[in-house]
């Protein structure tokens, strides 16, 4: 057996550092740069630097929603089991309602997936919330629908679905236009909960050892 | 808004035929050839294909291991909440330890980490187990370790740890020597709780399309 590492605190250092080494973070403003770092950290990818679109304050508007007790609404249970809860400012609620009981039934008459159906269920939320996707394309685009037909906006919008079909348009629709909406996005195919919790806790977190 | 696909069926239908089309999937066993293609559908990259390693029989050992009851030994929350569980062919237990109680005493004691220490209270269930190791490489080294020093061996080790220290060593160790069990395990930096949760869902899914 190789030797292997395995002091927590050297073994986050070493990530970070090489992460710093090899990413091109130089684009990025400060409290996006931390998220950057945080985003390849999770996923083992430095190249994703170069394919992360977002708006400029969008880590300072996501860090003051939370502080202000903003939930966070997520589009599948992975994404909130990556949330960790003890760094939240504020106790933050972290909702998921895809499994919801009315949600086949409500997908069925709006005749789109269950993620898209469940994310009807944040109306009551969506105000000042921050959104993290990071499966399903289509409860992105159909979040983008209900802002267009005059939902109140989120504070900010994390989004990360993945895959071959919608996730690639889905984000550069985001992109292209946020809505209003403060935005971090990963633009292609890649994505996943993984990211997408690591952005939320990107948000949260004080030093990058912890 | 630009318009996009709704229907879930045919999103499905079309995410698998895209990564048919574009994977080089020749190489694999059928129980295996369908595992990839999950694999590449969780995390949206083609590429992966190539980087795959795994033992001849390791989708048939993780098939029948789940048939007859074995449990699913998840490193992190996440993976566990990323297998579908009504999908299980036994009603399997999906069990993740890293947060019980005595996890970081004993990972103080043992001078590792709390993942690493998580896997030594899987001692009592890891004959004939299905293992997910889909967040760290210390868990995946710590479980190579324990059977070197002669626990009992699982049916399948899928390893799918990610990140800058370790993770390509361990995969690269469990690939160099499955000390007898099966395995699955993509090579390199790569690698997340979405792609060791699509592997578990492989192996108890009946159809492509579901």
């Amino acid at each position: 057996m190789r030797p292997y590492k395995k002091d927590p605190a050297a073994i986050y250092a070493e990530s970070f550092a090489t992460v710093r080494r090899e990413a091109r973070l130089d684009r990025f403003p400060p409290g996006l740069e931390t998220m950057a770092v945080r985003l390849i950290h999770a996923c083992g990818m430095i190249e994703i630097a170069d394919r992360l679109a977002f708006s400029p304050d969008a880590a300072e508007a996501g860090r003051a929603a939370l502080a202000a007790g903003a939930p966070i609404l997520c589009d599948c249970e992975m994404v909130a089991a990556g949330i960790i809860r003890r760094r939240l400012p504020a106790g933050n609620e972290v909702a998921v309602t895809l499994n919801a009981p009315e949600v086949p039934d409500l997908a069925r008459d709006l005749g789109t997936t269950r993620s898209a159906a469940a994310v009807e269920l944040w109306h009551d939320r969506i105000d000042g919330a921050v959104v993290a996707i990071g499966n399903a394309p289509t409860a992105l685009f159909h979040l983008l629908e209900k802002l267009d037909r005059g939902w109140p906006r989120p504070a900010l919008i994390l989004g990360f679905p993945v895959g071959f079909v919608g996730a690639a348009e889905s984000k550069a629709e985001l992109a292209g236009d946020p809505r209003g909406a403060e935005f971090v996005a990963l633009r292609g195919r890649r994505g996943g909960s993984a990211m997408a919790s690591a952005a939320v806790n990107a948000l949260a977190a004080v030093e990058e050892s912890a």
